[in-house]
């Protein structure tokens, strides 16, 4: 048996989302601000995740641990050919027009993302290139954004970046392929919750878990 | 060395909750009623449990599975002396005062606990006994309904056998120590939550992970 590797390749092509979040469901603390963007305590969310080397390469350090939350890391990272992420994770906070000196993300000159990023927002933008990122700004929807994305990646997964709004407008509409969530064992007691307004007819199937130093790693497939 | 068994059981006498849970962090569908006691959706929280070896036994069933989800329920169910529920477990649904014929529990005339129950509620009521479970109605708080099955629990641990209102109030109140969730991998889109009026004052500790068919075991260990 013969299979040609480009047509896999393209029919493999996924939607995919992880993120981290709170024991008790929140993606981002309550109360976000141009200085606390996660929130009060949204932070810690991300803190199992600041040592790994897989985290670390992309910001241009050296070194790191090389643990199991590693291993989801590279693996979550691997194969993504373009981003979409909402208007909350670009910023700022306080949203809105873009304005004379338009915001120009949270990551300064050299963003971490290394690919194309569809922002999906109500206001209208040029796009913006910053090192090897080009942000791409689409007002016309989710849709139109993974279209868009999906053009982009190519053969690659696109990975949708968050909050938790994007993610659960994705999954809604039945466009998530894999959901892959770090459970972080603290609890935020208000904020941005995931799952809100996505209901019982989106229907999961368990991939994998990983048990982690402060974290644990729950992976899902979106049942079709 | 050589120790005391009897001191050394009695320190490590714990205040334990395990539940189940959807993706979405409820315990109950919306809407529960007396022919839905777990709400719209809410059986699909059990079903990872109901062919279980260790489930079966205490219903008087024989055989059942003996997977990894198994031995995580026989742990659960070691060394418990007394459970505590909150009056919407026991029920009936519309809960209120207890009338002239009071609600006899779910369970029928052989319930599976075989220990003392302690049932936190409202309204004033004789104990009753069925076979060798006796629910013991107690009205004045979760502080005195703890007291009376850790008499009762002896050397054993205590288990707040929920719903989410009552585990919440434990938690709250800094008088659980161990929480083990059943992560199943459904949406619910809305009911009982776990966690509400919970707060980042709880601090939490991963314990263990257990990967099983169709449900995820994750515990924890509240840092006092």
């Amino acid at each position: 048996m013969s299979f040609a590797p480009a047509t896999r390749q393209k029919d493999m092509s996924k939607v995919r989302a992880h993120i981290s979040i709170s024991l008790d469901g929140y993606v981002a603390g309550p109360n976000q601000t141009q200085e606390e963007p996660l929130g009060a305590g949204g932070e810690q969310l991300h803190e199992w995740m600041f040592t790994l080397k897989a985290w670390l390469e992309p910001h241009g350090e050296p070194g790191g641990e090389d643990n199991a939350s590693n291993a989801v890391v590279v693996e979550a990272n691997d194969n993504v050919g373009a981003e979409i992420m909402g208007r909350g994770k670009f910023g700022p906070a306080d949203r809105g027009s873009w304005g004379d000196e338009p915001w120009r993300g949270w990551w300064g000159e050299d963003p971490p993302f290394h690919k194309p990023v569809f922002v999906v927002t109500h206001h209208e933008r040029e796009p913006l290139t910053l090192s090897d990122t080009t942000f791409t700004f689409v007002t016309d929807g989710i849709e139109s954004a993974l279209a868009e994305a999906r053009e982009a990646a190519g053969d690659k997964d696109v990975f949708i970046g968050g909050g938790a709004a994007i993610i659960n407008q994705y999954l809604a509409a039945g466009l998530l392929d894999e959901l892959e969530l770090h459970v972080v064992p603290i609890l935020l007691g208000g904020g941005e919750r995931l799952f809100d307004g996505v209901g019982p007819e989106v229907k999961l199937e368990q991939v994998r878990v990983v048990d982690a130093p402060g974290v644990t790693h729950l992976k899902y497939r979106v049942v079709k």
